[in-house]
């Protein structure tokens, strides 16, 4: 183990920090969060063009109301801070999310406990995205593992499609889904991929010890690459010649199964 | 029994026959059609105004190719047919579907053995009515009880979010949810109503005998009106304080509900 300087340590801290926050944007996702009470708000950003007018009022008068730091940058600064400068209409906040953490936090933090996740493997549809993460939260899973590469990002379509649940979801970050996958395999987890080829139904499936059941893209499925680095293809038997569920309804059918 | 006479009989055998016929409309949804060689089209309807060109001339060429009779109607009448003249493009298409039923029909079909539906209490958003179309189809449901009052009209919205699955989906058709649990309740089936505030649960639940699950509106829930022609109230146990899930995935978790 290394010894941490007071630096490292200072960077470490300000560094979990910051991957508790999420930057959410636009005028009326940012009024409305900033409405939310059970929200917990940072900071807010505002382009230093806004005409302080209409909404753009609203949202200052809800700031101050709350006591959150109002912070004013250049247009190409917010852009900057909201990632998204063509639809961020020049306002973005930063949400504490409790709930929100690493891979490497989670693990830490189960010990030896047994868990179940869900893994997304390139959901690039917004809405399904939104969808999953309310099912996960909703269900029997113990988080969503969201791969900070290759997935949709959370925009305020995620946002509204999860009916707000992404605020209180289990998300667990890591780097790639790759790089997620291989910290489990350390853990000794049990990492499934969901396919309709697979011959195993989910539905029989009863694991010992811990669990990542792999959601892959809308179009392509799991990727092969992703493939090989799973334990088991399981899939969800179907009826009627039906060839494939939407992702969002496979995501909710793992999240709650064994769910009484 | 009323005995009947011969014209009665022809108009019942009549009735039925265009009681299995789905009228889709729109260029490409036709067209669409009619390149699937599962699906089993009746009848082409094209308005007399339609240039026969580009896409109109793949239509019908596709329909000569199949054998599939054309009718050339006035494009008011046309908009009778189609029963959407803003959205119909001047064409429609009678399309067959054998797993196309009425209430009394399945129930006569099934004699006395037990089943399971999925019955909708106006559901309203096309996207949602083709999500569970295709959830129920798959899933282990004997059928989806569809109102033909209340609900979204099946649509090409409905068909594109169903992935084309409503064409070989068991519906079964009443004129009125009340009349259709009426029907349910005097044939012995236990009508549940699912509510995200009743107590017991779902996943708790083993009915003796048939069971049919009553899916309410996205926004209001199952009505007081609906709720008293219930034997039972069920709700699917949420975590993490989510209030609600998507009534497509509801349809889902229920369509799964005991499958292996």
């Amino acid at each position: 183990m290394n010894e941490m300087t007071g630096d490292s340590e200072q960077y470490l801290k300000k560094k979990t920090f910051f991957d508790s926050l999420l930057t959410i944007y636009g005028r009326k996702p940012v009024l409305e969060a900033l409405q939310d009470k059970n929200l917990d708000i940072y900071r807010l950003h505002l382009a230093d063009s806004n005409r302080p007018a209409g909404i753009i009022s609203d949202i200052i008068r809800e700031a101050e109301a709350r006591g959150v730091e109002i912070l004013y940058h250049d247009k190409k600064v917010l852009s900057r801070i909201s990632r998204n400068g063509k639809q961020d209409q020049g306002v973005a906040a930063d949400l504490r999310l409790a709930r929100q953490q690493t891979l490497e936090e989670f693990l830490e933090q189960k010990g030896g406990k047994s868990f179940k996740l869900v893994a997304l493997d390139r959901i690039t549809n917004p809405q399904n995205l939104g969808m999953i993460i309310r099912s996960v939260c909703a269900g029997n899973a113990d988080g969503l593992l969201l791969p900070r590469a290759g997935c949709a990002a959370l925009s305020p379509l995620v946002i509204k499609a999860s009916t707000g649940t992404l605020f209180k979801a289990p998300l667990i970050y890591c780097d790639t889904l790759e790089s997620g996958l291989k910290a489990l395999e350390q853990a000794g987890v049990t990492c499934c991929a969901l396919s309709s080829h697979a011959n195993d139904s989910l539905f029989a499936f009863s694991p010992k010890g811990s669990v990542a059941y792999v959601l892959g893209n809308e179009t392509e499925g799991v990727s092969d690459k992703v493939f090989s680095l799973c334990d088991q293809k399981l899939s969800i038997p179907m009826n009627n010649g039906v060839e494939s569920l939407n992702v969002a309804i496979t995501a909710a059918l793992i999240a709650f199964h064994g769910a009484s």
